[in-house]
């Protein structure tokens, strides 16, 4: 664009303008006007001036420069650089969980300042109950840095299912008894802060893309397994959601036709396969005997599978194949650069196996240039409540800057 | 941004300029300077300078006002609007298919000057001889409007098979005898113009988007039946490629583990249950009994269903559900607003059939909002190669544009 527009919407350029700026110091850390200018392609004097209105509003800060030694700083002023102030905002991540909640709290320079995690008193609960583990847990956490919910600016939370992000909407959530829930005005109503929902695969994406094995690639996946399987998929460094907010739903992709019994109702899912339920569905066949509960069971089924008994063996390596498979449609259909493993329960270590990884390249289309790489990234429930808080600094961001136009 | 930028790419900006004025006017057909103004959230006389330099060089041209009936032009000079110049540039778009080659040759404008179509001697060629029957069919095309190659501007090119769009490098194509081919140079060193080549389902995709289902759709997916099935993929207005050009590999998503043998060599794709040999292999079993070619066969198959014949009944049934199974993958991973699907060839039609388009339904995630719409579209080789002009359009602008920098 040419360099003297004098455009018609000014005001949503310069909310871009701030955005753009914030964009590029919470990217670097601590920079100097200038390099923002070449950064963001304007001039210095428009940096000086978004900076000026940044600074005014609290959001950035300046720090004294720094002597590089043996570098002389030159004529003239010597050059400060910005920072975002981290006591500008304090935000919360939350991750909800099969059987816990993770809680946490950053500030707006994204630095953790405190962690919590709460039992969850079912793993399915009706949303009003939800809602209200949600808030206390989140004043428990508070409590632990001597907050308050006043002193919040934001919640970004992460729940399992089918989400609509943009209207903070949940079609449907293993943890939710109800389908098609307002999620996002319920916990408003109870709350009073904005608040931020997405999938939580999408999350652990964007907690990757961020702290993770993510950084600097524009094109990647992710492949979550806890008690389903979740993908978020990264296009051009953005989250890739679907027209409906029902994209990415790796695990219900099918495998089988008219296959096995999944528990959404429908036949032949990848999670039909791979999920602690299909396992055990088969185990009840496998020696010895299954025990009590789900992770007990599952973990004699592993220790038996690796005794060589070949039929607790065979359930994994189904499970394991079906697996590969559904990886290598996905590189079929989006030939990523990287795809990242991503989960952190130890009885599901057979489907980070060596082999699956080799099954899944020898079913991907053949060409003379290497298939994508396959990073295994094992965390926990933390990290996704990490994600879950970058998620929830965006969209405070986003407001930041707009009310700064109001203002 | 700010008003007043003087950026340090200020090249960069006018060539984007120049690129953004020109498609404004390609979207609209013909507009006002003002219009383009409002469009691209500049001022006028920015738009004023860049229109200018587009006529001087050609590529746009003034026509008179139009008298609007009852509506008064206004004070001051009457509005003249702005449209491309057909005659600035001479395009061809070819589609290399199984049994033929199809050539349009389009103006700048993008209207169709002219049609031929050509027959393959064979449906896989080495490079060297498929480069020769393209410059030979295209000299053909040119001819019947009087014209030779060096009127050309450039040449869009489809072809079925993993290509490498961006380097012109053909991975893989069930066209080409050979594997990793530089065709983009091998036609250049041909036919000394520039050259634009990509995958053939994205270049349907491209004739979507710019004349047919998906215009003003900014998320939709194009799957052509043809020999093989193929995939395009648009998101938020791009075709999605992927990072080695193996993106939308439809064709070869596993539908089964172990399953039937591909002609890729794999197990279980999506072609080994749907394509016309698949069909073929099981009628073998089949009553009556195939006759000659593999047309004829699928006839005689497809008439032996519809007049009750079980067996041919339950290959379509099984090669339909197969198909429906591959689709619903697509929208539980895409979540796409609009699927069409693409192919012309009777013999496909039971793919298009109310029953898959119930089953792959039945087979996505199922939420209370109405999963994506999908519309048949079939339509010939031609239409093809219009896509394939259309990319060369792109092609040709882009290297008009950046020309003028040069200048």
């Amino acid at each position: 664009m040419a360099p003297s527009d004098k455009s018609t919407n000014g005001a949503d350029q310069r909310e871009s303008g701030r955005a753009q700026v914030l964009g590029v110091i919470r990217k670097v850390g601590q920079v100097a006007r200038i390099d923002i200018a070449q950064e963001i392609g304007v001039s210095p004097a428009t940096v000086t001036a978004l900076t000026s209105e940044l600074l005014a509003a609290g959001l950035i800060e300046e720090i004294a420069p720094e002597a590089v030694p043996g570098k002389p700083t030159g004529r003239g002023r010597p050059r400060v650089a910005l920072r975002l102030r981290g006591a500008a905002h304090l935000i919360a991540g939350i991750k909800v969980a099969h059987s816990s909640l993770s809680v946490a709290l950053v500030d707006f320079q994204g630095k953790t300042l405190h962690e919590h995690t709460a039992p969850m008193p079912d793993p399915k609960l009706n949303a009003q109950a939800l809602v209200q583990i949600i808030r206390d847990t989140l004043i428990k956490a508070l409590a632990g840095i001597d907050k308050t919910l006043s002193d919040l600016s934001g919640v970004g939370l992460g729940v399992a299912g089918v989400i609509d992000a943009p209207n903070g909407f949940v079609h449907w959530s293993p943890t939710l008894t109800q389908r098609n829930v307002q999620l996002r005005n319920m916990l408003q109503q109870a709350i009073d802060l904005p608040i931020f929902i997405d999938n939580d695969a999408n999350l652990v994406a964007k907690a990757e893309q961020l702290f993770g094995e993510g950084r600097g690639v524009k094109d990647f996946i992710v492949v979550t397994v806890e008690h389903g399987v979740g993908m978020g998929i990264v296009i051009d460094g953005q989250i890739y959601r679907g027209t409906r907010g029902c994209g990415a739903e790796f695990g219900h992709t099918k495998v089988h036709l008219d296959g096995a019994l999944c528990r959404c109702g429908q036949r032949g899912c990848l999670e039909a396969y791979v999920a602690d339920y299909a396992l055990l569905r088969e185990a009840q066949l496998a020696v010895p005997p299954p025990g009590e509960g789900v992770e007990t069971q599952l973990a004699q089924l592993s220790m038996a599978a690796k005794a060589g008994d070949s039929t607790a063996q065979s359930i994994f390596d189904r499970a394991g194949r079906m697996f590969a498979l559904g990886l290598a449609n996905i590189v079929n259909i989006f030939d990523p650069k990287l795809i990242i493993l991503s989960g952190e329960r130890m009885q599901f270590d057979y489907l980070y196996a060596d082999q699956v990884i080799a099954d899944m390249k020898s079913m991907v289309v053949q060409v003379d240039s290497p298939p994508p790489e396959v990073r295994i990234h094992k965390w926990g429930d933390l990290m996704w409540a990490r994600g879950a808080a970058a998620y929830g600094i965006e969209g405070v961001t986003d407001l930041a800057v707009r009310a700064m136009s109001n203002a």
